[in-house]
C-alpha cells in the first residue's frame, strides 16, 4: 500500500489522479502518511515536526546529511527509528549512484547560467558564447572532468563554445574525449595548462570534487588579475570549498557578486532550480533501492547489498557510519549483520 | 585616414592601442569625429546633438529607422547629407544582409533566455531543457524556419531538448532538416499541428518575419489555456507585432510577464545583451560596404551595387527611398542614377 | 586437418574452393565429417540420425538447449561424448558471449520488420518511420537498454523515427546515451513514463531479457486500448514469455495477427532470415574458443577458461551443468578439475 | 467554407472532430461535397462517378495524369469545369514541387524495401545490411542523386550499410556529399563504375529520373549475371520504363519476381504503402496553393504564380496544355492571360 | 569510335582490357591516335610534336593555359584546328567547372602536407595536429573559404586539429559553418583576426583565388616574425602569386624553404602528386561536355552551351577569347553563332 | 625544489621563464641537476656520461627497456641507485599507463605517414585517401583494433577514408563501433577477411600487439603479390617483430623500401617525429607518479600503487623485475615489500 499526501506530486508536475491511477491511495496530510506509513520516503530531511511523529518502526530513507547537523542526528537517534542516508550509498569503487543525478544537473546548469550572466546587462562580457558565423565563440574552461566535468562539457559543445576540459587523470580524458563533440580539447590539469586556459576563458567553471575531502584551490586570487574582465566564474563545488579562492556560496536568489571585475556564481545547489527535473532524475536513481526495502524490509535489502548498506546511518538508537559518528562526536556501532554482492 | 574617438572601442573589447596599431587616429571625442570625418559610419541612429553637426558632404552609414521616426527624418532633411541605412540594405531576393546578424542572434538568444526562464525561481516550470539519462528533454516548439527559426533550433537541439520546427514553406522545412541534428523534428504550420505542439511545448519561440508586413498571430489567447503550467514564451519579433496574441514589449532589464500561467519574454532587442558579439556580426556584415563607400565614394559604390543602392534613404535633402518617403509623408525621389550588378 | 562437407558453406556465401584455399578437407556427407574428425562444430543441436554416429571421443560445440529437451539430453548422455554448449558459456559477470551476436541481430532486425508492418498493405498505421520534412517521424518505444534495445535504439535512430528507450537501471541509460544518436531519449521504466510512451507509439518492441527467468508483463491488454490503431508490437524475447501479454510465438512465414488492432510481431528467432550475417558473426564469437579447443583439446581450453567450462554441459556421460541437470531431472556432477581465468 | 465527406479523414488519422473544430464542416457522402463545393481538392483523379458530378463552375486540383488517359481528358473536357493537376505545376528551374514529397517517399521506402527482400525467407541473400560489429555491413548502389536518390542514400546510410551513390552530375554529387554521412561514397555514373558497383551490390536502387523523358537503361541483362544471387533491385522509376533493363512493374501485394536469381522489385508506388505520410506530406506542398486559389480564385492564383498556371490543363472545354494536347491528340490553347513571378 | 594508345591509361589504374571492353580500340602509339581521331582529348598542352599531327579537322580539348604561352598560341593557330581549353570553361556566374576538381585536391592536400611538414625531422615545430586525450590540437589557420578553403578545412578538421576559417564574405562563411564540423570556427578577415590568428597558427594555409586577377598580401614578412618557430605555411594559389609576401614557388621534389624560422611550401601543383585521383576528378567534370561535343559536333555542342562555348580560345586560325587575344597580342574574333542556356 | 638545466624546455615549446614561473630553479647544466636532485626524471635511458654521475642516493624515472640492455643494466647496478622504468609500469589487467601515450600517437602518425606515401612523387599510387566528390576514397585496412588501430582509424576515418579496422576480439570491434564515425567497418581478423581486405588496401596498417612476445605475420610476402602496386604498408610494432613477412626497421631520414612494388614503412619509433606532442603527453602520464614519488618517496608511493611498484627494475644493485633478470641473465630478487591498491 502507497500513500501520498494530496498535491505532494504538484511540483513534480504529476497530477493527484496519476497517483491513483498508479495505486497510491492520497491523504490529506503528511502527518497521515507519518502516521499509518511504516517506510517513508522524502528528498529532504526530516523537519522539526516530523521528527516528532517519527517512530520506532518508521525506516526514513531520503538526504539527512548528519555529518554536519549533530542536533538533527541526536533527534533521530532518539527517535529509534532506521536512518538510510541517500548521500552515503555508496558502491565498492566509491560511487555514489544517489549524487550521480545531482552532479549531472550542476553541470548542465553551469554552463545555462554561465550563458546567461556573460550577458550585458548581468555585468558579464557581453558575448554570445555559441559566437556567430564570422565571430568567433566564446571560451569555455572546465576544471575537472568527472560526472559534473563531462556533463558542462556536453552543453558548452551543443552551445558551439570552444570548450577546454581538463583533469589531472588522463585516462578520464581519454574517456570523455570519445564520446565528446570535437569542439571539446582535452588537457592535463597543471599549473601550466591553468594559467594559459584561465586567462582566456570567458566562462570558466570548477567541477572539481574529491570525495570526502576539501577541493584544491586551483584557482587564484592572482590569477583572476589575469582574467578578461567581465568573465564568468561558475563554480559547482562551493558547499565543498570549491576550487576558485575567491568563491563564496550564493543563492538563486542572488546568485552572483564580483571580486576584481570577474563574475562569481557560487549557486550551492544549482537543481534545486529545475525541481520536477531533478525530482525525477532522484526518484530513477532510488527506485530499485526503494523497491528492495519495501518488498524485502530494509534488514534484507541492506543485507542483500553492500552499496545499499553504506547508507544505513543510525538503526535503532545506534549510529552506524562512521563518518557520521565521527563528525558528531558519536559512537559507532558496526553493522549488525553481514552484506553481500 | 580613420578616425575614432578615445575608448569608443572598449565596448567591443578592442583596446584603444589595436585601433592605433590597426591605422587610426584616435581622438578625444566624437564631435571631433564629425568635425574632421567625411564618412562616418555608427551603430544606432544620430543623436539630435550629432545631428547639429553634421554637414552637408557628409555621409552616414547606420541604422536610422527613419521610416518610423518622421522627426529624425525631418532634421536629416535639413543636413543636406547622405543617409544610407543599414535596414533598407537589401539584395534582389528581398534579403537584408545587414538585418541577418541581429536574426542570428535573436534565434540564438532565444533558447538560451527562455532555458533560464524555465527555471523555478523565474518561475518557470523548474525543468532543465536537456533533460538527464532517464529524464526526458524538454520540448521547444518553433514558429517559423527563417533564420531566426534555424538559429534557435541549432542551439535547442545542441542543448539536447527535442525541438520541433514549423514553418508554411516546406522548402525551408527541407533545407532545414538537412543540417540541423536529427533532434530536430519539422512540421508544416497549420492550425492541426499548432494547437497540437503549442500544448506540448515547454519553450515556445515566435520566429515568423513577414518582411515589411505584421506577423500573423498564431498563438492566441484561448491557446494559453492549453499549454503547461510555466511554460515559457520568447517572442522575437515583437517588435513587428509579434506572432503571439499576448505578446507585449519587454527590455533586458524587466523581461518578463505572466498571463494564464504561461511567462511571456518579449524584449524587443535580444542582441542588445550581448553587444560584443553582436557589434563584431555588424562589422562583418557592414564591412565591404565600407570599403566600396570608401574607396569609391558613395555614389560610386552604389552605382556599383544595386543591393547598397537601396540603402540610399535621403541625398542632400531628398528622400530616395519609397517606403521612406510615404511613412513620413515626404515626396519621393527616385535616385539620381542607374544601378548594376 | 579441417574437415568440411561439400556445399555446406553456401548457405554463409562462401564457395568451396575458398575452404579449399583456406586450407580444409571437403567430403561428401556431413556423415563423414562426423566419421572423421574429433572435434565437431555446428549451429544447430544435433539431428537423430547425427546422435547415432556420435562417439565417446568426440566433443560437439554447438547450441544444444539440453534444459528444454530432455530427449536429447538422455539422447547426448547415452552417446558418452562431450556436450560443451554456445549458450551456457558465460563469463564471471553473466555475460554470455555466444548469444551476444544473436541479441545483436535482433534488436536490428526488430526494427527493419516493425518499418515493414507499419505499411498499410500489411495492415499497419501506413506511415514512414523516419517521417519527411514537414512530417514528423514515427515513434519507435523499446523496453529495455540490454543489447537488443541498445541495438534496436540504433537502427531506428538511424532511420530517423524518434526512439525512447526505457530501462530500469538510470547507469545503463547512462551508458546508452552516451554512443546514442540525439533522437534518442531515454526513460526510467516505470507505470507513468509506460503508461504514456505505449499509448503513443507507433512502433513497440519488447526487448526485456532476464538471463534465467521470465521476463516481466510490461504491457498488459488493457494497455493495448490505449494504443494506436495499425501501431505494431514486436517482442525479441517471446520465447523467454516476452513482456507484453498478448504476444505469442509466430514465423517468419507467418509473423503476424492482430489483438485489438494492434500488430504483433512474435518471431521467436528474428536472426533466422539473415542467416549469412548470423553465421558470420556466431563464428566470430566462437572462433576464439574453438581455437582454443582445438589447440589444447577441451580440458586443457577449459582449465585455462573459466567462461567456456561454463559450457561444459555433458561429459562422457555425465551431466555437468548445474541448470541442465535440474531441468531435465538427472544427476549434477561438478566439473573433475578446477578452472583459471 | 470547408465541407468535407464524414470518415474521409480516418485514412490520414485525423478524427472527424478535429476537421470541426479545424472548422469544416462534415456531410455525410462525397456527392454532397461535389454538390455544394465550387474548389474540389482530392489526391486521385476522378472516378467516373465523380465526372458525373463535376460541374462547369467547379474547379478540380488533384492528379489527373491526362497525358496517359486521353478518355480521362474527354470525359474532363465535358464537364466544362477548370482541372489544376498536381503533376504539371512546375517552377521555371523545372522542379515540380507537388512531386518531390513522392520522390522523397519513394527514396526512403525503396531502403526499408530491398532491406527485407534481402531477408532469407523473401528469396534474398539473407543479409542485414547494418551489418554487426565484425560482419561487414551490406552494399547499397543507388543510381541517381536527385531527390530519389539522395532520400535513398540517407536512409541506407542511417541503417549503417556501405553506400555507393553514382551520378552523372559532379555538382549534384558535390551537394550530396556535403549534407550525407561519411558511410556514403559518390561516384560518377559511367560504365566503368557501374560495372564495378553493380556486380558488388546486395540492394541495387535505380532512382533515375528524366523528367518527361524514359530513363536511359543502366543496369542490362546482362549485368545480371555478375551480380551476387539474392542481391536485389528495387527501381523507383519504373514506371517511367525505369533504369534496368529486367524490370517491369509490380505491386504492394505481388511485389517481387525473380531473374536469374535477382529480386526484382518494381512497385511503381511505392508511397502507397504508407498512406499516412503520404497525405500529409502532399497536403503541406499543396496548402500554399490551395490557400492561394481559395483567397484570390483560380485566375488571380494562376495570374500570379507562374509555376501554379502550369498546373492549368484544362479551362472551360479547351486544353491548355501542350504536352497534354499532344498526348491526347487534342487542340492546344494557350492561357488566357499572362502569369507573372 | 573510340581510340586510345596502349598503356595510357595506366596512370590512371586503369587496364587496356578495361578500355576494350568499354569499347575502345587500342592503338599502339599516341601518333595513331591523333591520325586516326578527329576530337582529341588531353589532359596537358599538346607537346610541340603533338602539334605537328594536329590538322585543320581537328578538335582538341584539354587545358592549353594560351594566356602565358604565346609560342603555343601562334603554333595552334598555324594548325587551323578547333582549341577548347578547360581553363576558360565558365558559367555565367563565374564557377569554372573543370578547375574546381583541382580546387578541391589542393585544399586537401594542403593539409596533408602541411601535417607531414610540421614534424621534427622535416624541419617543423614536431607536433601532431590531432593532438591527443591530455595534449591539445595544433591550430590551423586557414585564409579564404572558397573551395580550396573549405576543402582544407573539411580535413583539417576530421584530423581533429583546432581549424580556424577567415573570409571578407560573411556568406560564404554562413554557409561553411552550416556544413563544417564544430571544430571549425570562422572569422571575418580583417587585420585585426588576422593578426592574432597568423601569430597562433601551427598550419597556415593560403587558400585566396581572385579569378584573373593577383591574389592580395595578406601575410607579410613582418608577420612571420610573430609566427611560431617550425610552424608550417602552405599556399595554395603560388601560381597566382598567392597571399604570402615570403612564398614563391616549389616543387613536389623540393618542397619546402626556411624563412624567419618557418617553412614555407610553394608547390604550384599540388594535385600533380596524386595523378589518378585527379586525372579521375577531371574525367568526371570533362565528360558532360565530352559526350555533348561528341555527339553534336564541337559547333552544336557550344551553342547549345554558353558554358561551354567560353571555353573556344581557337576556331580554324581565329583567337576567340578576348583574354588569351589580349595576353598574346593577338587579334579577338567574336564566336560566329550565338549560344543559349 | 625543482630544478632543471636552462634550455632542456625548448625542444618541448616551453620557455626557461615559464619554467621559473612555475617554480622551478634552472642549472646551466644537466650535470650540475644530477649533483643536486635526488629524484631524477628523463625521457631516454641514462648516457654513459649520465651513468657516472648517478648516486647510490638517486632515484630514476626513465625509459630504460634493461631487458634489452645487459650493459646498461650491469652499469646501473653499479650505481646502487634505485631504477624504476616506464616501460614496466603496468596495472592488474596489464595495461601500461606509461605506453599508452606513444601507442596513440603510432596510431595516428601511421595514417599521416601513409597518406603522404601514397603520393606519387614517393612513389605511392598517386591517390589521395580522401577521395572527393565522384570519386572514391582511399581504402585503408588496419590490422588490430587496439590502442594502435583504434587511433588510426579515429584518423583515417576523418579524413574520408574507407576503413577496415579487423581484429581476432570481437568484444574490441563492438568497442571501437560504438565511438568510431561510420566510415569504419570492423571485421574479424581470420585468413578470408585478410585476404579479401589485404588484396583491396591503398593504405594497410600492422596495428598488432601481443605484449611481451613477438607479433604473429599476418601478411605474408606471397600477400604482397595480390596487393596494389604503389599500396604503402606502415607497420607500428616494427620493433617487436611486426605482422608483415617482408617488414624491416626504417628510420624517419630514410623511411621507405620497396618489396614487389609495394611500399614499406617501418620507422620504428613514429612518435619521435613530433617530439613537442610526445613529450607532452609523455608528462601527462607520467605526473601522478611523479607527484606521488616526489611527496612519499619512491618506496611510499611503490607501496602505496601496486602499478607503479612493477615498474622498480633494480634496487640499490639489486634485479627487482623478473623480466630482467631473466633477459639480462641476473638475479632477481622479489620486492622488500608488499604494496596495495
Amino acid at each position: 500500500m502507497c500513500l501520498s499526501s494530496r498535491g505532494a506530486s504538484h511540483g513534480a508536475g504529476v497530477a493527484d489522479d496519476e497517483y491513483i491511477e498508479a495505486g497510491a491511495i492520497l491523504v490529506d496530510t503528511a502527518a497521515e502518511v507519518f502516521a499509518e506509513a511504516e517506510f517513508i520516503l522524502k528528498v529532504k530531511d526530516p523537519s522539526v515536526g516530523e521528527l516528532a511523529t517519527i517512530r520506532e518502526d518508521h525506516v526514513v530513507f531520503t538526504f539527512f546529511h548528519f555529518a554536519s547537523n549533530s542536533e538533527l542526528t541526536r533527534s533521530f537517534v532518539d527517535t529509534g527509528a532506521v536512518a538510510i542516508a541517500y548521500e552515503t550509498v555508496e558502491d565498492d569503487a566509491g560511487n555514489r549512484p544517489l549524487l550521480i543525478p545531482m552532479s549531472e544537473i550542476a553541470g548542465r546548469m553551469a554552463v545555462q547560467e554561465g550563458a546567461k550572466y556573460l550577458e550585458g546587462p548581468q555585468g558579464g562580457r557581453g558575448i554570445l558564447l555559441s559566437g556567430l558565423p564570422g565571430v568567433a565563440s566564446g571560451d569555455v574552461v572546465i576544471l575537472g572532468a568527472g560526472v559534473v566535468g563531462q556533463n558542462a562539457a556536453l552543453i558548452a559543445a551543443g552551445l558551439g563554445a570552444s570548450v577546454h576540459l581538463l583533469d589531472i587523470n588522463v585516462n578520464q580524458l581519454r574517456r570523455a574525449e570519445r564520446v565528446l563533440p570535437p569542439n571539446v580539447s582535452t588537457y592535463m590539469s597543471n599549473k601550466y595548462n591553468l594559467n594559459k586556459l584561465v586567462a582566456s576563458a570567458d566562462l570558466l567553471i570548477g567541477a572539481v570534487l574529491v570525495p570526502g575531502s576539501k577541493a584544491p584551490v586551483l584557482v587564484t586570487r592572482e590569477m583572476l588579475g589575469r582574467m578578461k574582465q567581465g568573465a564568468v566564474i561558475v563554480d559547482t563545488a562551493v558547499d565543498q570549498g570549491g576550487c576558485v579562492e575567491t568563491m563564496r556560496p550564493t543563492t538563486h536568489a542572488d546568485p552572483l557578486y564580483f571580486v576584481d571585475g570577474i563574475l562569481h556564481c557560487g549557486i550551492a545547489n544549482l537543481a534545486g532550480a529545475v525541481p520536477r527535473t531533478a525530482t525525477m532524475a532522484l526518484c530513477n536513481a532510488t527506485l530499485p533501492y526503494v523497491i528492495d526495502i519495501a518488498s524485502q524490509g530494509w534488514e534484507g535489502a541492506c543485507q542483500g547489498d553492500r552499496t545499499l548498506s553504506r547508507g544505513l546511518n543510525i538503526i535503532h538508537g545506534k549510529i552506524t557510519h562512521r563518518g557520521v559518528a565521527e563528525s558528531v562526536g558519536g559512537q559507532f556501532h558496526p553493522l549488525p549483520f553481514d552484506t553481500k554482492r
